[in-house]
């Protein structure tokens, strides 16, 4: 059984880097952790098989979840107690439940599959949204989802939150620039653009295995280079005054056309 | 030209009007007003016809957006010029534009169309949903949106941001019934849920004129009255672990389906 530790300072060392670990991308690549906030989000990832550093639960959490936090404990080397107070300085939610687990980020250990079917996303900032495409990819059977680095972090809170929980299950490939990540795995992209005048129309577009859906950044869409670098570009047609869609309005249909 | 009174007290009437209609859904409606922030909303409100009662502009602002303020003053019945940092204490975002416009909730004129296609939301909480749903329904050419009374306001200033002005410009009917309204305009109603056992699947569905698309609640779905009311049950064919889509995801696929 894990011995839990109790902490009652807040300028502790775990409880300052959860803290650190809930706001920062960097603090999270740079110790190799992220935070894992809630029950279920704690139980999706021990499903998949997410490894707990560290476990830290409130006192009211401990009575109120001993069973969760028993199956929690078996996979986390650390345990750590403190005092509601002290959970609700360092939770990213309104009305905290009292878990936080500190979790290894995984290595991706599923190769890409040349005739998979992927969504790219070209510098995604919004957390929400990254989620949200994450949850209707998995939903819809894709074979994972590739983001630029300079995205927002897959990581992070909010998008774990939004993704309910499918970013942990869903394979993700970070890379620099997305034109040459499809080169190297001889994947074809069509760039989703709002543009009447682009190759394809999505609806009548003839999608095929080894196909990837490029979606761009919610205020500035795709860039020049990966425009250019791409197979061909496609448009969702759209009528009205409309210029676009939201990002993840637009990653769903795009998705939607290329798997069905 | 539209004399601006200045005002520097913070319990001035005016103020704690704005910043009470930002709030609460309640008092829009009974001050029949609705808070627009932000040059863009602004003028995108202006294009379509919505009257201002009261243009409230930053010191700042005033001097930035001099042509705006000119536009906007043609149409308001009020001007009020208040210092940074008491529009600071109104706005409801978080690097504020220092111009806001009380406008007032405009009537639905455009009845109901028979051979039109809709979606209808029943209980939609998240605003974010509800702005993101409207704005790909406007650009997929819907010819309304139903919603039901007990759902987030279409007059939340997170809803009007996100909607990107498209709630001011799609006809919105509220109802206290879906499954009512519904047979009252002899429309049919597809409820979507996330069901392998639905009546159909939405990719494989043949709608018509005078068709509707049913999205629930975030956490709950659609209710069962809403369900049996319904013409048919239609799904989102799903793979993987994911038990259902985000509202907005699901509403983008449904209404793709529905207008394409």
């Amino acid at each position: 059984m894990l011995d839990f530790k109790e902490i009652s300072a807040k300028d502790n060392r775990i409880i300052k880097l959860t803290a650190l670990l809930q706001k920062s991308a960097k603090a999270r690549k740079e110790n190799s952790l992220f935070v894992l906030e809630g029950l279920r989000i704690c139980r999706d990832a021990a499903d998949c098989g997410v490894a707990f550093d560290t476990l830290i639960v409130s006192e009211t959490a401990r009575k109120k979840h001993a069973n969760d936090i028993e199956n929690f404990s078996k996979i986390s080397n650390n345990g750590v107690l403190i005092p509601d107070y002290l959970f609700e300085k360092i939770s990213d939610t309104e009305t905290p439940q009292g878990i936080i687990a500190l979790a290894k980020i995984p290595d991706i250990t599923v190769p890409v599959d040349k005739s998979g079917r992927y969504v790219a996303l070209e510098h995604i900032a919004d957390p929400a949204n990254l989620g949200a495409i994450a949850r209707t990819a998995e939903a819809l059977g894709i074979s994972g989802i590739i983001v630029s680095g300079d995205g927002c972090d897959i990581f992070s809170p909010k998008a774990l939150r939004a993704s309910m929980g499918t970013l942990l299950r869903v394979p993700v490939y970070s890379c620099a620039d997305i034109t040459e990540f499809l080169k190297a795995n001889s994947l074809r992209g069509f760039a989703c653009v709002p543009d009447a005048n682009a190759d394809l129309k999505i609806g009548e577009t003839c999608f095929l295995p080894g196909d990837v859906v490029i979606i761009g950044n919610e205020a500035n869409g795709l860039t020049e280079n990966t425009v250019k670098g791409a197979y061909k570009t496609v448009t969702i047609p759209m009528r009205g005054r409309a210029e676009s869609l939201n990002a993840a309005s637009a990653a769903s249909i795009a998705m939607w056309e290329l798997l069905k």
